[in-house]
This record gives structure tokens, sequence and C-alpha cells, in this order.
């Protein structure tokens, strides 16, 4: 199957596992459920539950053990966007086009909306690992699935966290208006959007029963696509109204944030952004043609244009 | 021991707790840190994990198995109040007699606290989950008392989220200015504030082993408190200024929010607060002398004037 069609494939598993799962469980009288599915089921990459689902598949794993978590860490990306577009944060009107949640729903109903995706995001981890623990008799084979899925469940609540996402996040907010130097820059991005593509793949490697060399080379692999995504993402905001109409760009300039591009200069970005690709991919060589939908993968995200 | 001596040791139990886990866990570079402990160390009552800890005594727990639990539902407490207050939401300067989080942190910063707050409770839930499996032989005991706390966590997300703490925050927010109906108030005030008064009792009670009778009648217990609680504040909005110096009162009816007061009138309020503590005391009659703690914290809260 060609890259792009099963890429279509993972996103449909992930279009439709959310889709059931926010408008079965969620509780309608209480009338935020409208501004969690706006947010949620806005599109997108899908990039995190993507790289959780194309985990499983090198390790040959169970789907159906991994998408909860992968699709919770959708929810805790989506409910990070929600929250720093409000206007007490980056004050954004529109995201991928549409009208920012806050902008249609009002800034309460928004901030209820982001909490709420967090917290639904655990609900919905924690109903997983209850009903794959339903009728065991406690095998010392069933305990170990219930704990890796416990480890995959810490993995993702550190990544989006202080030490993760929300650490990344506040040196963001510090550093508005300010020039900052390449470490911090640097620091900023592994956690605000590094920690997040870390988190997909390593609690994947968990749950799968990656060992220990097998988890290291893909935390190397992950390291160095959150890289790639963010030089990317710094590119894009420069070059992006030449590649593709109608996007909004210079964004970053406009709000005086430090980039990879301020930082090293266009041409020294590109170069940088070619070596983490290529080092990704190195990355993940011993696992051969299981590994080729996350090459691949790396090589789309390098030559993407939104 | 008094029952005000005694609630001051779980008290000192609970500020210990989470004092330590606040300063020594949370990544210091990060700057949110101070914004968190801000609030999280800002006193209080301290209700919710006394209730954790009263429950583990009636049972004879061990109480390192419930404090991670207790405190982590103190945290999303915390983050509710803080998000509650910003200026979106309820718009408070004031709480406890000290600036509110984003008064002094500036907003931005002020909602990633709250955020920051949430996600850490449930770190800390699973690092203790993850802390007591460890060298764990996998026996169907030790198995066991992992699945217990995964319950209790459980307990705690389903509370906090739409089914319970949000969906309670977004119906408050939805009636905001309109005369609503007694039943909604009876729903809002259920989930807003009653859903995580039952969640360290029902938690602490999962955690403990409590059996099916036991559970369902702490469960009657909890719910009483719960709409107890909420009436006596509605009372003291309306005649705390009598009885505290200082504290500000009628702040609902500025708001234009329906209260219990608003809609059945002070005498009436006051008959159902006592009938509402009766039925709680009533509820864990069957424990006798081991259930004086609750009996008397049903008391307590009853004749509070703040």
């Amino acid at each position: 199957m060609s890259f792009s069609a099963l890429y279509k494939d993972y996103q449909e598993i992930v279009e439709n596992w959310l889709d059931s799962v926010i408008s079965k469980h969620l509780f309608q009288r209480s009338g935020i459920h409208e501004a969690m599915e706006y947010s949620l089921m806005a599109g997108g990459k899908r990039l995190r539950p993507i790289l959780s689902l194309a985990v499983c598949d090198v390790f040959g794993g169970d789907m159906k053990d991994v998408i909860p978590f992968a699709c919770a860490i959708e929810m805790i990306h989506t409910y990070s966007l929600i929250h720093d577009d409000l206007p007490a944060m980056d004050n954004d009107d529109y995201r991928r086009g549409r009208l920012t949640n806050h902008k249609v729903f009002g800034e309460a109903k928004a901030i209820l909306a982001g909490d709420a995706l967090l917290n639904y995001a655990f609900e919905v981890m924690l109903d997983n690992v209850l009903d794959s623990s339903k009728d065991s008799e406690f095998t010392s084979e069933s305990c170990g699935n219930i704990l890796k899925k416990i480890k995959a469940m810490k993995i993702i609540a550190n990544a989006s966290g202080t030490s993760g996402m929300i650490g990344g996040q506040v040196v963001d907010l510090e550093s508005e208006g300010k020039s900052i130097e390449a470490h911090l820059l640097h620091y900023m991005h592994k956690n605000k959007t590094g920690a997040l593509i870390k988190a997909p793949v390593l609690s994947s490697a968990v749950i799968c029963g990656a060992n220990e060399v097998e988890y290291n080379s893909l935390e190397k692999y992950a390291e160095n696509l959150g890289i790639a995504f963010q030089i990317k993402d710094d590119i894009l905001d420069v070059e992006g109204d030449l590649e593709t109409m109608g996007k909004k760009s210079h964004s970053d300039a406009e709000k005086m944030k430090s980039t990879y591009v301020s930082i090293y200069g266009l041409e020294k970005s590109k170069e940088m952004l070619s070596h983490v690709t290529d080092s990704a991919i190195e990355s993940i060589r011993e696992f051969g043609e299981r590994g080729s939908f996350l090459k691949e993968l790396a090589l789309f995200l390098l030559n993407r244009n939104s």
C-alpha cells in the first residue's frame, strides 16, 4: 500500500474513533459537547494519533489497545490549541480556516471546552484500562498488560504537563517580544511541540511491548521528527505565502516571536531541517521494512506545504 | 481526640504532602511553578482531601495509599477555582482575602497554571500507581490493589469532567442572569460542587476496600453533604455580612445567580439544610464509632460561618 493510502487509512480510523467517542460518551445536557466537538472534529493532519497507530503496526500490535491513547493525545493537542488561541494567549481568530473556539462559543465556554478535553483524555484512557481488566483472572500477563497502559498514560501525562508541553508554552509566553537564545528556543520547542510528538510514539511502543533498544531508537526518531516539524513550521511561516495561496504567514514576525529562521536564517534552517530529518530516518533503520511508513512520514513532513 | 484536633491533624498531613509534591516534582525553569503554588498553597478548609483521609480511617486503611488521590482532588479543585475566577468567567479579583491568580500572574499564566494543576493531578496519581507496582510479582492481590487505584482515578476523572464538575459549571454559565428552575439548580450544584465532594469519599472507599453496602452508604452521605455544603454557601452569601465581618456577601444576588435562597427563601433553605445534614448523618449510622468524625464534619459544615 502506498504511503498516502496508508496515511488516509490511519486518518480514517482516527476520525471514526474520535467521532464515536465524542458523540457517544458525552453528557449532552451540559451544553459543552458542541464546543468540544467543534475543535476536536475540525480535521487537521492527525499526525500524533497516526504516529501511535504506525508504531503499533511496526510491532504488529493490536490497534484497539492503542487507539484510545492515540486519540487521548489528539484531545490534549486540541485542548492546547483552544487555550492557545484565547485572547489572553495568542489571540487568534482563525485556525485551519475556521473561526477559533472562543470566537464561536465565547471565551468562558472555550476555556471550559479545553479543560473538558484534557479531562476527557484521561477518562478515555482509564476506560480502556478498566475495560481490558474486566473478567481478567489477574494472570501475570494480564496484569503486565494493565501496567503497560498505566506507563503509557504516565508518558502522556508527563508530556502534556509542566515538564512537557505546558513547560514549553510558559517559555513561549515569557519570551514573546524578546529575542531569545538558541538553547532556549530549542528547549521551548522540544517541550511545546516535541513532547506531544514523542508521546504517541513512546506510549504506543510501551503498550506494544517494545524492548529497550527499540524504545530508544523510536525515542530518537520522535525527538528528531519533533524538531524537524517545528523548523518546517518556522520556514513555512516565512515562505508560506509564496507556496500556498491564502495562508496567513509572517505571523511569528508580527508577534515578534523568535523562530529557527529568525535565529539561524533561512538557509541554515533548511540545512538543519534536512539534517534532523536524516537523523530521524537513520534512528529507525534497524526496523527495516517495518519502519517504512515512519520513514516516509518524516519525508512527508519535510516536504509539506502547510 | 476532639473533632477539631483531628481536623487539624488531617489538614497538616494534607498541607505537608501538597507542599512536598509541589516543590519537589515541578520543573522550576518553566516559571509556572510559582503560579500553581500560589493558589494551591493558599490554605482553605481542605475539605475534599480531609474527607478522603477520614474515610481511609473508617476502614483502617493505609493513608499513604490514599493521600496522592486526596491531594489530586485538591489540585483539581484549585484549578477549577483559578479558571472560575478569570475575567471571562466570574471575573473575581479576590479569593480567600488574596488577589486571584490572574490578578497576580496575568491571565495567560493563570490559564496555564490551571491547566497544569489538572494535568499534575493525574501525574501524581499515576506516579502512585506505578510506585505501588514496583517490584511486584503480580499476585492477584497486588494486581487487585492496582486496579482499585485505577478505579479511584476513574471516579475522580468522571467527577471533574463533563458529567461532573465541568457539566455543572456549564449550566452555571448558561444560567447567569436568568432565573432557573429548582431541578436545574439542583442538577447544577450536584455536579459543580457535589461531584468533587463525592469523589474523595468514594475514591478513598474503593482504595480501602469498602464493600458494596458500605460504598452505597458513603455515597448517600457524600451526596447529602454536598447539597448541605451548597445550601449553606447560599445562606452565608445572604447572611454572611451579619455574622463575619469583612466577608464579601450578596455576590450571588449581584451576579443575578439563582440560589437555594432565591428559589426557596431563607427559612425553607435552612430547613432543607438541616434535613440533608440529618440524612447525611443517618446514612453512616452503621459505621458507629468509626464514623464519628464524618458525623461531626457534617455538623461542623452546618454550623460554619465562612
